[in-house]
């Protein structure tokens, strides 16, 4: 657990931005139930989000993350396990949901923005996030939360290698860093692995492909967890 | 054109990179005629390319440059003009075709890391592209070159309001920034707009939506043109 005497040598708070500041993943879980419905009727149900997945996965090291990844991945999926019998219309349609999903207005949760400020005053912030720049700049913009910020960093990947380059070019150390987020595999477990803080929000959703074994977070000295994020207010 | 005497006050270079480093536009124009020939039974080849452009543009503002909303774009263009005729398996292959640029090997002109590595011992260097992070990100670690820029800079639109804001935050005036580039509307007339200097460095293929008048460029003072990337060790 982080203690009072951590807090005053941290340098800056970086934030991630989907599913800790706004709601995102419910949004892409929506869309993929529409999908799983448009293939249903060539397709069992229950193996269409595991195969979607898998295409995913083996997509990202050159699609990335983002919306427009997910577009051609569900395109993909479609084409390839219907054995290109999906028709046109029917692709259509899941291109739409995708491209709609590009659109949606951001959601701030309740607080984040009162908390946002409240930290600002005792410590620099920044936002760490992923994905495509035009989709994370366009959900920053649309969030009002832009001016909360020192710094903001859109990157491919939140891992050891990223969060050390990142800290390097902010001119500190590891243990001056705090990091928060609902993603262990993301936003915690890279951070606590190099020597820094990290406060994990839980998110209602989680991508499957976020998900690790929690357990062996709370080894670490330097970690804490909150249900929500107006909690934050109690640490800082 | 540019004076000898202006060179001294310059504190920041910044290139551009696709078709200014390295050969990019040719790819996208190959794959745009695999494209053109798939819909050729549906539709009269001549007015194809005007339609992919025309979805293209509209799909700009949400989802940006870079080769995935080239894809999209491709998707939705065969889709529409065929009337919803084109059939999955040639959807398919125009979906291969997009993903293929995604893993192109990047092919830098000759002599720009020679002629890189001359500047950049006479100033600091930046490189500042438009498009999606991870596959800029790849193509500029795939072509060696990463250690000559001191910064390197990815947005989704280069105009004005993006490059005032880049020299503000290189702590930088405008006439203290030179750009070089190989499209007049994203690299030459903002930066010239705006008080900097540039050099314009025409490539062979230009997309249809980054032409401008150029003959508007040399009224500008600060402005220089040379005919291939080697010549600019004439300038510095």
């Amino acid at each position: 657990m982080i203690q009072k005497h951590d807090l005053k040598n941290i340098a800056l708070i970086a934030f991630d931005a989907d599913d800790t500041l706004w709601d995102n993943e419910p949004k892409y879980r929506s869309a993929e139930k529409s999908f799983v419905k448009i293939l249903s009727r060539y397709i069992s149900e229950d193996i269409i989000p595991n195969e979607l997945l898998k295409i995913e996965i083996k997509n990202l090291p050159i699609c990335g993350y983002g919306t427009k990844s997910f577009c051609m991945s569900m395109m993909e999926t479609a084409m390839k396990i219907t054995d290109f019998k999906i028709t046109t219309e029917e692709l259509y349609q899941i291109y739409n949901l995708a491209k709609n999903l590009l659109k949606h207005p951001v959601l701030v949760y309740d607080g984040v923005a009162e908390t946002l400020e409240a930290i600002s005053k005792k410590y620099p912030l920044a936002l760490i996030t992923k994905g495509d720049t035009l989709e994370q700049e366009r959900k920053l913009f649309s969030s009002e939360l832009m001016d909360k910020f020192n710094f903001i960093e859109i990157v491919h990947e939140k891992d050891e290698k990223t969060y050390s380059k990142l800290i390097a070019k902010f001119k500190i150390k590891p243990e001056q860093f705090l990091m928060i987020g609902n993603s262990p595999k993301s936003d915690i477990l890279p951070i606590l692995k190099i020597g820094g803080h990290a406060i994990y929000i839980p998110s209602d959703v989680l991508w499957s492909h976020e998900t690790i074994d929690e357990t062996q977070l709370s080894s670490f000295e330097k970690y804490d967890k909150v249900n929500k994020f107006t909690d934050l207010l109690k640490i800082f």
